[in-house]
Formats: C-alpha cells, sequence, structure tokens
C-alpha cells in the first residue's frame, strides 16, 4: 500500500476554485498521447512488452530533467480502493484504473501534472489547472512533453505527426478540454443548443469523468475532436475562443433565471443546502446534483459563507474512495453513505458554523 | 372587522402540547349538538327564522350564567380571511364559515370552548383540549350546555333524545373525538389495519378539519358514530377504551422502525428540519408533512432543542389566514408560501439558534 495520506488534504491546485471565468469554469486540461518507438502498441502488446515499456517509460521519468517534481506509483501493486482515489482525483482514467497489467502514474504533489503510462497509449502526459487555464496547461504539458522526448524516442511519422493507439488521437495527440459548470443552460433546458453548435465545430462533450461518461451535476467536459492536420495552438486557439462564449451564455440565462424565478431559484439552492446540512445519509449521486445548486448559489451570491474550494473539496472528497481513506476503513454502500453525510455536515459545519 | 389580534399569540389551551398520551394524541374534542324548540331546522329555515334563531341563542350565551367567559362575533359581518382563521384554529367548521345568513360563534379566549350558532344545527357546543382528556373535555362541554339549557328550550323528544338537523346526530347529539398523530402506522402502512378495526366498532376516522376532509401530514381524527341508544357517559367511555391502543400501536411501530432503520428514519426526520430552515417558499401541504416528521423526531429525541407547542404554533400559525393576519395584508398562493417560509425559518430560529 503506498502512502497516499498527503492527497487527503485537498493539494490540487485546479480544486483552488481560481483561475479565470471560475464562476462557470471549473478546469482546464491538456493531455498528450504519446508512444514509445520500437514498441507495439498495448491493444497488440505482449505482457513481456508491456512490462518493458512501463520500465522504460518510468526510468526515464525518473531520470528526465523535469522542474516539476513527481512521483511514481505502481497501479498494478495498488489496491482497487487507492486506484478509484486516484480517478476521483482526476489523476487517472477509470480505463486505467481498472485496466490489468504493468502501468503506473506519476504526477506533482499540486496535481497539475499527470503523466499516465500504459494507459491506451504508453504515455499519456495531462496538465490540469483551475478556472480557464488552457494555454497555461498545454505550455505545461509540453515543457513536460519537451523534457520526456530528450530520453524517449516517440513513435512519429513526419506524414503523420504522432502515432496513437487510436487514429482519433494521430497528429497531435492532443486533447485539450474544460470542465464547465452549467446549471442554468440546464434548468432552462438551454444546454441542448450548446451541444448543438459544439458539435457542429467538432467539438465533443463528455461528463465529469471524460469519455463514456454521463454528465452529473450539471458538469459538463469539452474538448476538441480534431487532432489531425492542426497545429497543437491553433486546438488550444480554437477552444479558447469559443468557451468564453459557452460561458457568456450561461451568466446571461443565470441573471435571467434570477430576475424572472428569483423565489424559486433562490428556494432551490437554500433547499440543497439545507438538505446538505441535515442529511444522515446521502448518495453520491444526490451530493452531486446538490452541490451543483449550491455552487451556484454561491457565485450568484445568493448562499455566502461558504468559498468555491469548499464545494469543490466536498465534490471530491466526498466520493467513495475518498470516504474510506478518510475513516481508513473499507466501507459498504450504506455505510459510506452515513459517512458522506456527516463529513458533509462536518465541512460546512466548520464554514458556516454550527445549526441546531 | 372584529379584533382578533389577541389570537395572533398562541393561546389555545389545546396548543399546547400538554395532556395526556401528547406523543399521540394532540387533542380531545366533545361537542353537543343543540335545536331551539319551535324554530324549523335551518335546512328548512326562512332567513327570517334564521335570524330570529341567532338573536335568541346569541342573547341567551350573553345573559346565561356560564363559569367560562366567551365572546360572541358575528360570522355573517365577519371577512373571509377572519373566518378562515377561527377554522384554522379549529373554532368554526369550514362549512360554518362558508355558509351564508345569520351565524355566530362564541368562544373562550383559551378556545376551550367554542359555542357556533347555526351552523348544522342552530347551536353546536364544542370543547377542546390537549392530548387525551376526553372525559375533561365533555365535562366542560356538558357544563355548558346545562348553563345554555337554563335560558334555551331545546328541541328534545323522550323517545329519540335531542332532536338534530341530521338522524346521525339525533339522541345525545355527541361526538367526541381524538386528533392522533399516527406517522409510524402510516410509514410502515399498519394505518389500514388501525382505520378496519376502528370501523367495526363503529367510530369514524376523518381528517385534519373533521367531515369530508383529507388526513394530512398524518394527522387523523377518530370519533363516535353512534349518538343514539347510548348515554354520553358510554360513548365516551368507547373512545376513551379504544385509543389508548392506537397510541400503544403507534408507539410500538415508532420503535420498530427506529430500531431496524434508524438511519433511514433519521434522516428523513433530519431532511424534514433542513428543509423547514432554509426554505425560501412552502406550500401549506409540504409544510404539515415536514412537521409531521419533525414531530415525530422530537418525540422520538431524535430532535432536541424544540418543543412540541412549538410545532403546534407551526402547524396554526403557518395556515393561509393566520399569515396573512400577522402580516396585515392580502396574499397571492406565491406570496402566502414566501412569507409561511420565513415564518417557519424565524420561528425555527428562536428556539434553535440561527443558521448559516
Amino acid at each position: 500500500m503506498i502512502e497516499l495520506s498527503h492527497l487527503q488534504v485537498l493539494s490540487g491546485e485546479w480544486l483552488s476554485g481560481g483561475g479565470a471565468e471560475a464562476d462557470v469554469v471549473v478546469s482546464s486540461r491538456a493531455r498528450l498521447a504519446r508512444n514509445v518507438a520500437g514498441f507495439p502498441f498495448l491493444t497488440r502488446a505482449s505482457e513481456e512488452k508491456r512490462a518493458a515499456v512501463e520500465e522504460l517509460v518510468r526510468a526515464s521519468i525518473k531520470d528526465s530533467s523535469l522542474r516539476t517534481r513527481v512521483n511514481y506509483h505502481d497501479l498494478a501493486a495498488m489496491e482497487h480502493v487507492e486506484r478509484q482515489f486516484l480517478v476521483e482525483r482526476h489523476l487517472i482514467s477509470r480505463d486505467h484504473a481498472f485496466a490489468q497489467g504493468p502501468r503506473g502514474v506519476a504526477f506533482a504533489p499540486d496535481e497539475r501534472i499527470s503523466i499516465m503510462v500504459n494507459e491506451e497509449d504508453h504515455l499519456r502526459i495531462q496538465s490540469l489547472r483551475a478556472g480557464l487555464e488552457l494555454r497555461e496547461a498545454f505550455e505545461l504539458a509540453n515543457e513536460i512533453d519537451d523534457a520526456l522526448e530528450e530520453r524517449i524516442d516517440y513513435a512519429y511519422s513526419s506524414q503523420f505527426g504522432y502515432l496513437t493507439a487510436c487514429p482519433t488521437n494521430l497528429g497531435t495527440g492532443m486533447r485539450v478540454s474544460v470542465m464547465l459548470h452549467l446549471p442554468a443552460l440546464v434548468i432552462t433546458r438551454e444546454i441542448e443548443k450548446v451541444f448543438q453548435a459544439v458539435n457542429k465545430i467538432n467539438l465533443a462533450v463528455r461528463g465529469l469523468y471524460g469519455e463514456g461518461t454521463q454528465a452529473s451535476g450539471d458538469f459538463y467536459q469539452i474538448s476538441n475532436q480534431v487532432t489531425l492536420g492542426k497545429t497543437e495552438v491553433e486546438i488550444v486557439d480554437n477552444l479558447v475562443s469559443v468557451i468564453p462564449q459557452i460561458v457568456k451564455y450561461e451568466r446571461k440565462v443565470r441573471q435571467t433565471l434570477l430576475q424572472a424565478k428569483r423565489v424559486v431559484l433562490e428556494d432551490k439552492i437554500w433547499r440543497a443546502l439545507g438538505v446538505l446540512r441535515f442529511a444522515r445519509t446521502i448518495t453520491s449521486e444526490e451530493t452531486l446534483e446538490l452541490l451543483s445548486l449550491v455552487r451556484l448559489g454561491v457565485h450568484l451570491t445568493v448562499i455566502e459563507g461558504i468559498s468555491t474550494s469548499t464545494i469543490n473539496e466536498l465534490l471530491v472528497l466526498s466520493q467513495p474512495a475518498h470516504l474510506q481513506k478518510v475513516e481508513s476503513a473499507k466501507l459498504s454502500s450504506h455505510e459510506r453513505d452515513v459517512v458522506r453525510a456527516r463529513y458533509i455536515r462536518e465541512r460546512l459545519s466548520k464554514d458556516m458554523g454550527p445549526v441546531g
């Protein structure tokens, strides 16, 4: 069992609630898919080849001159709950957590950088930042990529660019995305229009944990689909130019809602806080829904005395693996719901004072 | 407009939360139906006859040697909201409030006694008490009846007893009832068994405001159906012997629930309190439902710091006419829901301290 206790403290920079347009943009992410030349893609690699890739990449990370210190963790040796813990923290993907075979992840203490080894590709370099900070996220991922490239011979074609296990990543191997909080667009059902507009310009909409996951708590990930035929900077610029329009739309609808249905909206927000402060058992799905409303309330200054970083902390720490880490115990689903409710009550009382 | 401001303070003895078996029995009521000899029943009476009855009874009440001081109010001259106010307080019936023609009510400041004039019968003498105090309620109604009989010649037949507008009241003219709070029996759906058992022994089950009203918030009124061929004391004794069995059943199921599903039950109770403390708009139906759960929580000592009399006060004062009285304004349904939510929040904060 590796020591993850430092992660129990909320250290991730992207959870700070800061960054540009933080009322709507939770976080920005850039990730680069890379493969090691001379080794087959993982879908076709034997156990031995996978192990060889893992060893090579691990050593390269260790030896490289990264400005950011990263620690490497062997996922194959890690318990289920700990891998789940890293998923909840967005440091690895679900697929990576629950795959088989030699694989690992290196990440920085501030969680701005994580390097997944033997996920779908041999390497997935990811940078995560609070707010709308796509360029900064891309630059950091790019810097890590350059540093690793000094040690690793990447699979690269002068015709196609970086070669990847899945052709949808070919070329730049880059996926940039932002996590948006769009409660007003969901309430008014304007969200469908956003989806349609976004799809038209070849952007994808996904849920809270990326590909194949459902949107929940009104959180949506928007990312580029095209990785080929454009430069990294063009891809970033494209997303950077689109997102502010969605942000503006969400803000406008929030104000419209507040003017047209203030009482109904405020009531929804306050009831959400009421349930979070009083419930004795609560599922993670309901927690997400209610925290989404509270987050909206904070940014509309309906609720005061609670910060975005507290809401982010609750979003992350109320998840199953985090609760089990905090409790140092394996918990059944029912037990988790009780522990979750208690944790949320205590955390909110810390910020807002006790309730009778 | 008559002065009802003294009623804004919660003066009704039956709302004290006291009396026997108060965890389950909210209140006990006895009422006697009487008619004046020589006048037709109201269903067949002309406007003039109705007016004459009203004048006669009003004068008799005024002149009688009642130990309890009562004030007479002319319902025909009273505004709609004020009549509704008296209904919410259980001082008059809905039918009485919304009927036409000369009619009135006399009641005592402690609200233990009310005498409805020209309701279904010429007189309806009612006594209301907190808890299971049926004998006391009957004795007080009986005392008023005796005092009035010195002044009024009641319609009486040596064969049938007191003559009443509806044959279901013939004989004693007496209806005794208890208001029960049966949340555990409702949650477990055992309540149907109670209804069946009660009906078998000729008792009736009704809602919060008597005949023809729906049960809400788990409050049920149980009363005798037979008024003929038994003495008043036998009727009271019958109900007095049955009610403790229902009380025992409800208590047993409460404990069973607490043992088998403590978390679920406590969660329901606390969430109800959370919504009441945080909502910005709330209907009277939802208020009743939630207060029912909070009342259960108080009697199971799940919730502390709030008294049964506060819950009763909330039950009564959160009703439409009371809210309008408190606000001194005619309110739309939406406005009432907002005022109700604010009133409930403030009242609970007074007892339990503020929430953030």
